[in-house]
């Protein structure tokens, strides 16, 4: 088929799923996911037996052994997506929520109901559990999703997809509810990002490349987060045990995703007394320190001297950079200035500094007193989460149900007319 | 000065202005707007003068009486633009709004707070007051704004940004909180809307070429409407007296506006007994009506039939479609296919039927037994405002001060760090 054609097919079929979807309830949605979290089960054997054509051309192909883990499936991790899915299942549907409302003068009755995107486009890269995550949770809330998954994963996820096709039409909803796009060819994609009006949102999942190729080629708006260059400050009332746990935590504790700390802003007063045990700990955790003079000078243990282009590096490894500052304010000021907008933490004592860092500080997420790793769906109490936004437009930090809904506005009248 | 760095000195005032604005509390924000309320009644003889400069221009440039009548500026104008700035004091300051929270099991406590969306740049025609609008809302809600004006108005422009960046001056705030873009050169839009991080969003506001050409040229968000395409379905269970008052104040109250009706849907089998007299109500007030062959059967005083463009024409004019529909469901699929998205009302005494149409329309407003013309921040009590969206993202409908604001995550933590 041609590629103009299929981009046309899918978007046709999801819009005409999503109209239905909107209005088909809890309930139905909810045995869906069953279904599905039952289907994954069941058919673990076929999904093993697919996902091992791809791990067998993944290794011909020679990817790496971190990729291999990536995209690997065995019994835990197809039961860990059944569970991701029954978890899912057990958070409030958000549509419906009214947001708010009241009468007018004129007796006209306005509220605000949360209602489904539409149709979600979801571009992601080689861990074939997103094909169920994302899945389930656009069907929670109400949208109709079109999935691209990395071509590394193509026979895993055309298998699963399978089974959430299979629980969809036993729950007696539209199998384009969640569709897969069945090719590699990179033109879907393209298609997919130019279909404004036919595609609501698009959600890209994956390293910066990817998303930086999703926003520049786009006409569909696009929630995203580029990179997550996090900061810990140490101001001079901190509690310095708990900061050099906080410190830790944020740096070691997984060094490879988005709310892991990059850089550590230390209050020039407590630099000699905070960085050297401090430094000790993270060399002892393998950590790569490189610092400003003024740090290195408070701590010659740093050794390494950061430049200018390590306060915008988001290392995503076992790599830190230290910065000594004169004030709140100058931490206040490196923190916008150099960050990417998406968690960061301040520890103190102070109640006005924590205050003032948390009123002057732009982020999506900003922290006293606890590490930046918190920045997450799951440890917000959101449930499952879809993605993280450093946007300002529409939902910010992580994004669960709620924020995969827009709303609408109702009026109830007895035949107002305005004068 | 080179159009480029004009551009980094505006989106560089503006960033600097928004952070000191973000934090500087309502009662800074509100004397300032008082005392541009009192400038400019103060300065009406100013803004006069400088306001015949752009009618004498405008006049030698053979614009339309429309046009001119946009343009002007006399004392009644400028009396209602002080008085539209003292209805925005008199709301309530959106930032700081804490919208909700919760204590995690872990004892963090997480609360998501109202923040403003920092630089808001304002592309818009040829009416002044737009100026003072539209940089009184951005003020009050905490964001600092870049406005460019049609050229047409650029004298009444500046003796407006005068008056505004005074009373900032007074109050004690950043003059580039409201900044006007002082020359008429397109290449500064053109920046601006490249601008992406240094300006947060876009709102264009003006006719569908200005907005389109704003969407197509911008890598910064845009929160916009193309046009509305508003509809009012009549339901055989409507109480036709009601249909016919709302169908008439819908069209004819105010035709140029978006939320005027351009297509009325009729239930075919009240066809013939609604339409008759509604086409005499709509021609005797002067409404070239044009129907699908069904209506022009039900009512051959309709005379002109209608073409499928008609479905997808905002008229803003005294012109009205019609179209006979088998039932409620032909209605709801002709809305959501040929609309807007904007608002749309059904006329119904059917409970059901009207839920059913809440449910099942797309549009940002949907109404039961009302105008559509209520569709308006004033209308809906959210105060003045500042443009409709009909996005799915973000804001949808009208937009007041609430909607020109963004949400952060905070949380208070006693040390925790993640496990």
């Amino acid at each position: 088929m041609e590629i103009d054609a299929y981009v046309d097919q899918l978007t046709a079929n999801a819009r005409a799923a999503a109209r239905k979807l909107a209005v088909a309830g809890s309930a139905r949605k909810d045995q869906a996911l069953a279904l599905l979290a039952d289907g994954l089960l069941a058919d673990a054997q076929a999904l093993k037996a697919q996902n091992k054509k791809d791990l067998d051309a993944a290794a011909q192909a020679g990817l790496s052994a971190a990729m291999l883990d990536r995209l690997t499936l065995d019994d835990a991790r197809i039961a860990k997506m059944a569970t991701g899915v029954r978890e899912i299942i057990a958070l409030p549907d958000p549509v419906g929520e009214v947001l708010d409302g009241w009468e007018r003068p004129n007796g006209l009755k306005l509220h605000r109901v949360r209602v489904p995107l539409g149709v979600v486009a979801m571009i992601y890269e080689s861990r074939p559990n997103v094909t169920v995550d994302a899945g389930a949770l656009c069907l929670k809330s109400g949208n109709a999703s079109i999935l691209r998954g990395g071509k590394e994963s193509l026979h895993s996820n055309l298998a699963i997809h399978k089974v959430i096709a299979k629980a969809l039409e036993q729950a007696g909803l539209d199998r384009n509810c969640i569709q897969l796009v069945e090719t590699t060819d990179r033109a879907v994609v393209s298609g997919l990002l130019k279909a404004q009006g036919r595609v609501d949102v698009v959600i890209p999942r994956g390293g910066k490349g990817l998303i930086k190729a999703v926003v520049e080629n786009s006409t569909v708006p696009v929630i995203k987060h580029y990179e997550g260059i996090c900061h810990v400050y140490v101001d001079e009332y901190a509690d310095l045990d708990m900061a050099r746990s906080i410190c830790c935590n944020a740096k070691v504790q997984r060094p490879g995703v988005c709310n892991a700390m990059e850089t550590m802003l230390v209050h020039s007063s407590v630099s000699k007394e905070f960085l050297p045990p401090m430094v000790e700990q993270l060399h002892d955790a393998g950590v790569e320190v490189r610092g400003c003079e003024r740090s290195i000078e408070a701590c010659p243990a740093i050794g390494v001297a950061a430049t200018d282009e390590d306060w915008v590096t988001e290392y995503l490894d076992l790599t830190l950079s230290v910065r000594v500052v004169d004030d709140l304010d100058a931490a206040i000021a490196h923190i916008n200035n150099y960050g990417s907008q998406h968690t960061d933490s301040i520890v103190t004592q102070d109640y006005s500094r924590a205050e003032a860092f948390v009123a002057g500080v732009e982020s999506a997420c900003v922290f006293v007193n606890c590490s930046t790793r918190f920045s997450d769906g799951g440890e917000f109490g959101l449930g499952a989460e879809i993605g993280i936004s450093t946007e300002k437009l529409h939902a910010r930090g992580p994004m669960g149900l709620r924020e995969l809904t827009s709303y609408k506005w109702v009026a109830h009248g007895s035949g107002q007319i305005r004068t």
